[in-house]
């Protein structure tokens, strides 16, 4: 995979959080694309509040995604690229998924389940564990400081 | 809750992962119900082949119904009974979904994440930790060793 396609997966990540952050949602974001050449397949972003439901995460909105778009349930071959490092449940369904591999921009100290936490892909009960990678990004976890911040205040007020 | 109440809810989720054996996917049945009462809210079988979804497990399923149900993302005063102990993406979930409590009816030593694997509700980085309980079962057992025995043996012909 070429340079600018994973720039443009990157991009295409951050832009789905922003997404995320104007509709007041936890700013993630999260693609799933060809694990050889780049092509995008799915692109989701948090949706917890609108539509009310605490599975609506990024990451499984995009399997959920890939998944019908491609008509199976295993989704090897492909990768995910998401701002934030995936929880609990969705470093499982990723797992359960069969991704190649999942890249993320920002550590997440209180719920991150990769390298931290449960570190769900390092188990020896983990049946499928996919290849992962932090790729530190300023404005992965600048948007999501920025969220909480702004949550804080709007309490004060 | 009556003991009547109890029996009712085990029962439904039996004769739910009764319909997932039947429709040849993994036999786990999920219920969701009000603590108190015991109504039952959600009922719902695992449907990971028919929906060529991995996260269409049997509890995903129920936490998802609850909410669309009641209009709302998190299910405090609700309680889950599932034939089978949940995985690591189902026990993320019914913590995001502040469920009182979880109880089921067989071990998982493969991929169960209560009390063995990466035991989600006793990590400190969980924030919500549902109240948990086996109630050992014997039909909920036999019905996953009677699966995958078939299953090993339609292999063999």
């Amino acid at each position: 995979m070429e340079n600018i396609e994973r720039e443009k997966i990157k991009k295409q990540a951050f832009d789905s959080a922003l997404k995320a952050f104007r509709a007041d949602e936890v700013p993630v974001g999260a693609v799933i694309f060809d694990s050889k050449t780049g092509e995008i397949i799915a692109c989701n972003h948090n949706q917890t509040e609108q539509k009310k439901d605490v599975l609506a995460h990024a990451e499984m909105l995009a399997i959920h995604s890939a998944s019908k778009k491609l008509g199976r349930k295993f989704l090897d071959g492909y990768s995910m690229y998401v701002t934030l490092e995936p929880c609990v449940m969705c470093a499982g369904a990723i797992s359960w998924a069969r991704l190649d591999a999942v890249y993320y921009g920002a550590s997440d100290h209180k719920t991150g389940a990769i390298r931290q936490g449960a570190k769900v892909f390092t188990r020896s009960q983990t049946h499928h564990k996919p290849k992962s990678r932090l790729f530190s990004s300023q404005e992965c976890s600048k948007i999501m400081t920025q969220f909480f911040r702004a949550k804080r205040l709007s309490k004060k007020v």
